[in-house]
């Protein structure tokens, strides 16, 4: 089924202990598609500027991402640069240039309105609430936010709460939107302003879904070379709810192998620079290493 | 089978976000003795001062830990104070006294030497060693330490590596011994050092095991309420030794499960000060936490 989503499309210049990149594709949209197209045809909507090497964006469109609800603006692309140390947990963001994101109203093309799935990346909460009054009636709606709107949109990242079903978003910031330290309680927290299912995900040591009484937890997956970290919660996102759209089944058991799909796409996208890697790999190495987390966590009961 | 412990036995006083503790037993080989007793028959090697109120361990006793190598020095008790923040992952020592544990200088008793399994708990490095010339070929021996033995002890931690077929540290501890930042890499260096099997501990994060090729590991399970995170480290490796001892068992399979059984007794150590929680417990609620553990982690097979 039709997975849309709206975020940034960015350009990105990151330096790792390991190397450097320059003004390569990035952006939240960017990297969900990257790695959700893999599993469903995805629907971008998102701008540019008219700098943006829109061609280098071909490689998405072949792999089934529907550019038609990118929107080119005059003026410059949204730019990030960020550096990360040996901790690679922790981004230090160096510049940001919103440019013509700045001013971004999504506008969802007709015939995007009936995804069945949506991913709200992390823009302003009121543009969130916005796609939403554009879409009819989908299936399942997932946002993502940041410690920015947390700050200074509260009351409409509140309402947005209400109208989705599921957040994905890091433990700081869970801990920041509940004022609970406890992500147990966090969740709880969350989940009664409105979202049934919440993701929090805490970069190398993993992440926690939770929905109603259950908890399900996946690691995530141990790589001796972290390349650059930069895009795998929006590659986890992606995963997560390509998984989710291919099948359309929201059983719990389809859930906790979205989840898995999520970590795995989440691993994929740290071994390059980039959307490189998620663009690299086919539907056989993802089962692989979705077959390596299972190793990694699985225990027998006892004869 | 019996399993040796030999370690601190102190007293604690410690300061949560939930409330305060004076001089309640605490100290490696006490925390380890708790957890390993509900799953096989324990030998405690220590000391403790004039002044240490031996009758509280005679729960201990009453759980088949057997308290005849717990020598009774003039002087004072080893003591530590230290207080937790909100993120309980981090103890801030107030202080420390090492009273009569500063000239400790185990001695096995006879009746203890063919123990076959053995926990050098966190103490002088050559101390450890001096323990492994007094012991008769145990089937497994896994040792414990801390940064300051790292810093101050190097060459005989490393003498020690060679001797033991199991380490279990932090990870902070895994990066400093091998000025390695990666987890996978610090366990390779390790175990290029020696040890067959290395447990690198991540606290609220979960711990890994490492053998040859494979890599397992087990999340910490999430509790609503963490009340005292002291000893948990402890309480894993009594859980996880204990879990051997009572099968003598190494495969593959036991060692996962004995990870579990680890962070399922590590789990526990936090509901309560001290030792109390581990006391409480009984192999049925021992035996539900594990199931729970399961229950964190799995996913099914797609159909």
């Amino acid at each position: 089924m039709p997975l849309l989503v709206v975020g940034s499309v960015a350009l990105d210049s990151v330096e790792t202990p390991f190397g450097k990149a320059d003004e390569v594709l990035g952006g939240s949209a960017t990297f969900f598609s990257a790695s959700a197209c893999h599993l469903t045809p995805v629907q971008l909507v998102g701008v540019v500027g008219s700098d943006y090497p829109v061609d280098k964006l071909k490689a998405l469109e072949a792999k089934g991402v529907d550019l038609s609800g990118l929107e080119r603006a005059e003026g410059r692309s949204f730019r990030w640069r960020g550096r990360y140390r040996h901790d690679l947990n922790a981004a230090e963001t160096l510049e940001t240039h919103l440019g013509v994101f700045s001013n971004f109203s999504p506008k969802i093309p007709a015939q995007f309105r009936k995804a069945p799935f949506v991913f709200l990346g992390n823009i302003d909460p009121r543009l969130q609430l916005d796609v939403l009054t554009q879409v009819e009636r989908p299936k399942l709606v997932a946002c993502d936010t940041m410690n920015f709107w947390i700050e200074s949109r509260r009351p409409d990242l509140v309402k947005l709460l209400e109208r989705v079903d599921c957040i994905t978003l890091n433990e700081g910031e869970a801990r920041q939107l509940t004022d609970r330290y406890n992500l147990i309680r966090a969740a709880k927290w969350i989940m009664g302003h409105g979202p049934k299912l919440v993701i929090i995900k805490k970069g190398e040591h993993g992440a926690f879904m939770f929905t109603g009484d259950t908890v399900f937890f996946a690691p995530a997956y141990p790589l001796e070379e972290v390349f650059d970290p930069t895009g795998a919660g929006d590659a986890f996102a992606g995963g997560f709810m390509g998984y989710l759209a291919r099948s359309g089944d929201l059983s719990q058991a389809n859930l906790r192998r979205a989840v898995i799909y999520g970590s795995a796409m989440g691993s994929f996208a740290v071994e390059k620079f980039s959307i490189e890697r998620l663009l690299e790999i086919d539907l056989k190495q993802l089962a692989a290493r979705v077959a390596d987390f299972r190793k990694l966590v699985a225990f027998e009961e006892e004869v």
